[in-house]
């Protein structure tokens, strides 16, 4: 059977959001460094969920948020990603189908020891969120959950750098590279994801834009790092043209898309009240994914991903609350 | 040992309430009843979840959110009701403790067919929400489940009528009721809980009121239901005397306390703006019986109900989202 087609194959860790409000205190107290994403092992999860406020669940995970907004714009989208078959996985199964994203990797059995993949995520009240993830049998994706149809059937493989922290994740991003480059239509898309984790894994990260890396994603502190440098003009300067493509956000100043021969400087969305920046790049790379793939220019594209990423900071989790659809076409865009 | 004092000692279903938004025309295929709480089998629960849209997670149950509505106010409050131990399960009891209420019902083994109980709630864009209960291993609550040490050491024993409607619920009921009688300092007070609730369980309500309900809870279409009577002016003078206390709620025309010697008319707290009703009634009943423990008259003890019922529609979910103490304050309420 041929895989169906889709705009953006998206591969990444499969995490259940598991989202309270706390203050900085807290945030002290528990030693965590606002605005990071660490990993944490089972037995600190226990031990900072026991101290956490009472909390909802949502399903997450960064690639999979890109995937529903692919699909909550009118694309087609897909997601690799590894849950177990236990209740928190069946949620998150429900939550990617039922958002219209294709989502068939196979379930780790119940009996296995890692369950479906959490983060503990904490949103102070400045907005931000400090995630505490504990991958649990997300970490368990690897090549061959990848296949040869589903890469080829898609415009863009878009991939989270958070694969290189933990398991074979790195050989699922590897093998799609290979299949994507081996494929005449078929684009790989990189985030960055973090800068804690471009930290840990920044040889390898550049090794991959050597590779080929078509589109890049990452913010001004993860694009900084990658280059180690303090200056974001100067780190525009160098990613130019090792890449196609360069998407740079930064925060409530916009972003900045790069070519070998463009530069556009895209504002911000205005937005009502920042409520939680859960999501927000992921909402960014889905809004420019899927304007790309409808042929809008690069500018359009940056303005369809602020305006994605606009969406999803105005209310607390992740992924869309409203249709995206919607909010695009009122603002004339693809 | 002995139980730790609380204001409120909560018995009912222990639910995780799993929430999505939907319009009238899902609701319409789902042949579901607007603003009803039904139950459903585990197949149909599976049927639904499928058809619903991405959805969220959070702790519930209609006399849980009243003693965590009890906690946000600054009191103490305990819960009775049944998990069983699974992902959800654990999630359940977090988020009570999390709340500052004690919970120490024994989970039922993981081993057991019936989960933790949930409920597919559907929020229409009106701000209705249309219950669909799977009560799983909720059901099983039983007599056993209630001792005599923390009935006797609540100043409120409170009771949902959900209790009655599968297992051996109303045992538990009965008992915790029989223990409050033989208590000098605890009172027993119920809640109709829902329209269909009183139609499924009318005569075995009534009885209950004759028994000896100390403070009866009850929306208008409850009372009205209960009563068998179109007029809520007719209702309010038979269960006048009945009780000590009746706390009959109208939704946005406010509430009425009826004792046998007086009527107060409690306006409804003003909102910006009405996104969900679920928890509106557990959270009136939890200022109401607060103010009570704290002292307050009759009034009080209304304006109390009708503020934390305002922050609970004014948001998803069933539970308080900012601090009902800080609001209480600020009103120089109790």
């Amino acid at each position: 059977m041929d895989a169906p087609m889709s705009d953006v194959l998206a591969i990444g860790n499969a995490i259940v959001d598991v989202i309270a409000h706390a203050d900085d205190a807290f945030l002290d107290r528990q030693q965590l460094v606002k605005g990071s994403m660490q990993l944490i092992e089972a037995d600190r999860a226990e031990e900072l969920y026991a101290a956490m406020p009472p909390a909802f669940e949502t399903s997450g995970g960064s690639a999979a948020n890109t995937a529903v907004g692919v699909a909550a714009l009118g694309g087609t989208a897909g997601f690799i990603g590894k849950v177990r078959d236990d209740q928190l996985g069946a949620v998150y199964r429900h939550d990617m189908r039922a958002s219209g994203v294709d989502f068939d990797t196979a379930a780790a059995p119940s009996s296995h020891a890692a369950p479906t993949g959490r983060s503990l995520i904490l949103v102070t009240p400045d907005a931000q969120r400090t995630m505490n993830t504990n991958l649990g049998i997300a970490a368990e994706i690897g090549a061959d959950d990848v296949s040869q149809g589903v890469v080829d059937a898609a415009t863009f493989v878009y991939v989270e750098g958070y694969l290189w922290d933990k398991g074979p994740g790195e050989d699922a991003v590897v093998r799609a590279m290979e299949l994507a480059a081996a494929s005449p239509t078929t684009k790989f898309a990189f985030s960055l994801s973090d800068g804690f984790c471009v930290d840990r894994h920044r040889d390898d990260f550049l090794a991959l834009l050597d590779r080929g890396i078509d589109v890049l994603f990452a913010n001004e502190d993860e694009i900084c790092s990658m280059f180690r440098t303090p200056s974001f003009d100067e780190a525009i300067d160098i990613v130019r043209g090792r890449c196609e493509l360069a998407y740079l956000t930064c925060g409530a100043k916009g972003s900045v898309v790069v070519s070998a021969s463009e530069t556009h400087a895209i504002p911000a969305e205005p937005i009502e009240e920042l409520v939680d920046t859960t999501g927000a790049g992921d909402l960014y790379a889905a809004g420019a994914l899927y304007a790309l793939c409808r042929g809008a220019d690069l500018e359009t594209s940056g303005r369809l991903g602020s305006l994605a990423a606009a969406e999803v900071i105005g209310h607390v989790g992740p992924r869309p609350a409203v249709s995206l659809r919607e909010l695009a076409d009122a603002a004339g865009l693809p």
